[in-house]
Order: structure tokens, then C-alpha cells, then sequence
């Protein structure tokens, strides 16, 4: 039985403690958040399971050295320069990592210096360091390079991950660009206020990197996606004509050649003009390959589910920090159901 | 670059000669075939690519002592009881084995005294032996464990593989009973020389090993497809009222309960009575998943690359008689299209 511990406990973290508590061989023995109307609470009984021992403690050190874990989750924050720190701190304690930091998935080439720093870290404390999610981590890039493995040759990746944002809060519609006008979008992408997805580098140099390619350059695009009817949810209201939400989409080259291809359009109620949510690869080589789940992995389930499923994987991996696709084949792992 | 030398060069060897000859990292150092008219000839001349220095070699052994490879690629034998002399001669020798043998690709509960045999084999000699191919090896098995990994937890595994015999010729109409009478059928599944699909049990148990489920029994049947129309191909003339292919299918039960259910029919000319060929999978759990590759991946193209694309990370592998599960995903190596 693994000990885990969980560093943040927001929409992702808490998912996460409730999956760990739930699994037979992972065990929850330390959780830090800092919001003071947590601290001292027991994780259970937020969670609005039975009381489970474990208290939210506000100093993440002192929950560490106190709970002795295997590994900490890591769920603060999308970015490296934030969640480096965070990661190393908890590496010295020679205790494993598992981020959902979208620019941890695959750093090496994002950001070479902390990658570099963190790797070297990770091997001298003799643990491992894995950055994972939903995406990146698993629909456009693990997904797309185990596919590759039943072809012969592969001349062009293409992947695209339509969703549905209508469940998601304030922050995200703000993040997406959703409700506004198009001047609006377009001034808030030019501002950097809003930002679309966070991990088509980390998913582009992940598979490149498994193929062996050498990416010359990234372009990248973000268009507003307007509407045409009227599409309502419980935090946002798009009039006709307005943005329903971001069509992000970048395209890797090798020298003049379009190599890799992501489009990840995110949006509220696709389905008021009849766009099929789902995620999809195609592979363009010997043979052509074409893949489709639908509909598409939920984002919140599916990261918190990666992020879970991977931790035994990554307590007995070589030391270092490591990427999906250095590691085997994911998989669910035994819970409540079949105990 | 890695030398790799093949066991047999069939329709399944010759394409792994093919492919390993255009991959950037793969170097062809040896060749075995039995039939005395291919033996001391050039390997690339026999493809129709242009001379390659490598010659057939009628005596396995002898081409392995001269050629010294990395690891040998063993396309000989669907059975575990045929290629376990084979596979156990080359370990011997110190060299990596992969084996498209269908009984290989997970022998540890259908063949457990054979796989601890060479299993222990395998790490006193200090080299991997990985079983592996299109089918067992990737789409029932490897696709629906990496799928599983985006699921919180996972009630019931179904998946189906519904392919186009049409290209295949002699052999594989007999073995699947295409162009036979319903009677003719029953009495070739009764004595044995209808077979259907080989390896549901290595799929059901490699799947069932990563969920850390407990396999109680599996029950499998063999029916005909009835065709209602006619079928032809260069090979067979299946009147209506014959029977175009084997529709096999296995459950697999925890108790009362069928958690794992694969299908493979396999027919001729599918499309004639409107019949989708595909690739599908889908997970029961939290959230259901639904995974479709369409149309399939080719059965012969698919054996060759991934027994191909896995040869480094068997090579860089811990020894041991491993099972795609233990191996990170599989991924298309680098050949001429990008040199």
C-alpha cells in the first residue's frame, strides 16, 4: 500500500484525494491547503465522505514530514515557474512527485534550465518527478504516440479534442474568452488575459520526441469562436453574434513541413450547432490510421484519473523527471468495486 | 543502432525485414528461413529492394553466432509449444527476443510453467523476451488497459475487432472456415481445424493483470457467419447460405459477473451485407468510454510495425519474459521518410 499525499486541494486536488481514498492500494496520509477555512479540517468530512483522519494542514512541509509519504500530488498550478519550487521542496524530501501542471507534462524543451534542474534533483534523491493530466498528458500526445505503434511509417499526426465547457466556473469562461465580444477576445488575447489551452508545446515535443523528429518551429492560433444562436449556462450567457469560445490550434513544422498538427476548440454548448464533441487522431502514413472516442474523455474526471492511475507507476520508475511516454502504459487502478 | 537479426521469413518475416531494412536505427544483420530455395539468398533481393549483404541462413544458430545481433525477431509459430525451443535457443546466446507468437503475448496464466521456464531463463541470461503483434498485443489488449488510464474506475470491458478477411488467402480461409457449409463449419471447430481467433485468453488475462482483477473462468464460442448474399474473393466463393468467416467471441467472469467480453469476427467482404469494420472498445466505469479506430488497422501492416516499434524498448528493457503492459507505449521508430 503506497502513502500519497496531495499538495492542493481546488476542484482537481479534492478529486483526487476522494479517487486515492477510493483505491485499494493507495492509502492518503497527508493533505495541505492553505485556504484558512480548511486548515484543520478533516479530509472526509469535506470531501462529505465519513471522517478519514486526515487533517488539511497549512504548512506543506509540515504535512510532509508528518504523513512520510511515497508521493505528493502536486495540483496548484498550470505553470512551471510556479510549481518548480513547489516540486523541488517536496523532492529533497526524497519523496516522489506527480504535478497536473500542464507545463510539466513535458518541460524539456518548454523550459530546458528547470527541466535540466529538476531532473538532476529528482536522480540525486532517487526519485522521479512526472507531469500528467488529461491533456496534455493523455489525449494528444500518449494517446496519439501509442497509436503511432501500429504504423509503419508516419508521415503527419493529426489530433483535435473538441469539448464542452459548459460545466466549468467564472475563471474558465474569463480564461476562454466566453461571453465576450470579438473585440473583446481579441484584446484580452493580445493582453495575454485570455489564453486558451495550456499544453500544445508540452503535447508537441512529446511526440516529436517519440518519433524522433526535430521541430524547427510551433505557430499557434486562438480565434474566437462566435455564435450564432443563443447558448445559456449557469454561469454565462452568449448572445447571438458573441464568443462562445476559443478555437486554439497550433501546427509543429520540420523545416517547410507541416508535421503535427492540434486543434483544441473549447467552447459551451456545442451541440446548439451541432458540432460533435470528441477527441480524435489521425495518422497519415502506412497505413492511415484514424481514431475517434466520443464523446470526448471528460477533462476534470480524466485528469484527476491520470493523475491517480499513474502513481504506482511512478513510485517504481527509475529516478529522474520523466514524461509519459518514458513510462508503461497507464491503466485504472483497482478501487471500491471490485475490492 | 541496433543489430537485429529474424527467425523465419514468411509473409509476417519477410514485412519485419522490409521495415526493420527502412528504419533509421535498425540495422539488419541476419536472417533464418528453412526453405531450401531461399536459403543463400539475398535478403533484399528476395523483397525486390536492391542487395543487402544479408544472406538466408538455413541454420538458426549459425546466423545467430555470425551475426551477432542485439535481438532476434521470431515469426515462425502462433503456439507457445513450438516456439519455446526456439525462443529458449536464443536466449542462450545472450540476445533480446521478440516473438509475434499470438500464445506469447501474455503465456503467464495460459502457459505458466513455460513462462516461468522462460522467464527465469530470460534474467539469468540477463535479456527481455516480449510477445507481441497487432492482435494480441494492441487493440484488445494494450489500446484497452492505456484507455482504462483515463477512468476512475472500470465496472466492465468490452471491445471488438471486426476486420475484412478478403486480402488473406488459402490457409486463413480454412483455419476460419470461409466458403464451408454450416455443417462443415461445426464439425472443424468439433475436431479442431476451424480455430478462429489465437489469443483471447493471452488479451482477457494481460487486461485483467492490469486492473488487478481475478479471472475465475472464460467461456468462448465460435459461431458461423451465414452469409445472405454472395461473397467472392481471388481465394473463395462463398455462396449465400455459406459461411463467410467465424464470428469468435470470449467472456471473461469475476464470479457470476462477465467483466471482460472481446469479439472478433473475422469475414469475408464484410461491406456486401453492410457490416462497419473497426477497431472498438468500450470502458463501463466512471465516465464510460467509447473508442472506435475505423476502419481497423490492418492485421498484417499492424504485426509488422509493432513488432518492429517495439524492438528498442525491449533491447533497453529490464530482463525478464515481459507482456506489452510492462513496456512504456508503444511508438513508430524513425525510418526513411525523415531520415
Amino acid at each position: 500500500m503506497y502513502r500519497i499525499a496531495l499538495w492542493g486541494f481546488g476542484a482537481m486536488g479534492s478529486g483526487i484525494a476522494r479517487n486515492i481514498i477510493s483505491k485499494v492500494d493507495l492509502k492518503l496520509v497527508g493533505v495541505h491547503d492553505s485556504r484558512v477555512d480548511y486548515v484543520g479540517k478533516d479530509v472526509g468530512t469535506l470531501l462529505g465522505l465519513e471522517e478519514c483522519g486526515v487533517k488539511i494542514n497549512g504548512n506543506p512541509m509540515e504535512m510532509i514530514e508528518s504523513s512520510n509519504p511515497d508521493l505528493v500530488v502536486i495540483a496548484t498550478n498550470s505553470f512551471v515557474s510556479v510549481v518548480k519550487d513547489q516540486i523541488a521542496s517536496v523532492v529533497k524530501k526524497g519523496v516522489n512527485v506527480i504535478t497536473i501542471a500542464e507545463q510539466m507534462a513535458h518541460p524539456f524543451f518548454t523550459h530546458p534550465e528547470e527541466a535540466e534542474e529538476l531532473h538532476n534533483l529528482a536522480v540525486r534523491h532517487g526519485v522521479t518527478i512526472l507531469g500528467t493530466g488529461v491533456n496534455p498528458g493523455f489525449v494528444l500526445d500518449t494517446l496519439v504516440i501509442a497509436l503511432t505503434g501500429a504504423a509503419l511509417n508516419v508521415k503527419k499526426i493529426r489530433a483535435a479534442r473538441i469539448n464542452d465547457l459548459s460545466p466549468f466556473g467564472p475563471t474558465v469562461m474569463e480564461t476562454q474568452g466566453v461571453g465576450t465580444s470579438k473585440e473583446a477576445f481579441e484584446k484580452g488575447i493580445a493582453d495575454g488575459s485570455i489564453v486558451g489551452h495550456i499544453g500544445f508545446e508540452q503535447s508537441i515535443y512529446m511526440i516529436a520526441e517519440a518519433m524522433g523528429w526535430t521541430i524547427d518551429r510551433i505557430e499557434q492560433e486562438r480565434k474566437p469562436i462566435i455564435s450564432n444562436v443563443l447558448r445559456e449556462t449557469k454561469y454565462v450567457k452568449v448572445e447571438p453574434g458573441m464568443v462562445a469560445g476559443c478555437n486554439h490550434t497550433a501546427k509543429a513544422y520540420m523545416g517547410d513541413e507541416c508535421v503535427i498538427e492540434l486543434e483544441h476548440p473549447q467552447q459551451v454548448k456545442p451541440e446548439l450547432e451541432k458540432v460533435d464533441t470528441g477527441d480524435y487522431i489521425w495518422i497519415e502514413g502506412n497505413p492511415d490510421l484514424s481514431l475517434c472516442i466520443k464523446p470526448e474523455i471528460p477533462g476534470g474526471k480524466g485528469t484527476i484519473a491520470v493523475a491517480t492511475n499513474m502513481i504506482p507507476a511512478v513510485i517504481e520508475a527509475d529516478a529522474g523527471l520523466l514524461s509519459m511516454s518514458d513510462l508503461p502504459i497507464p491503466r485504472a487502478l483497482i478501487g471500491e468495486l471490485y475490492k
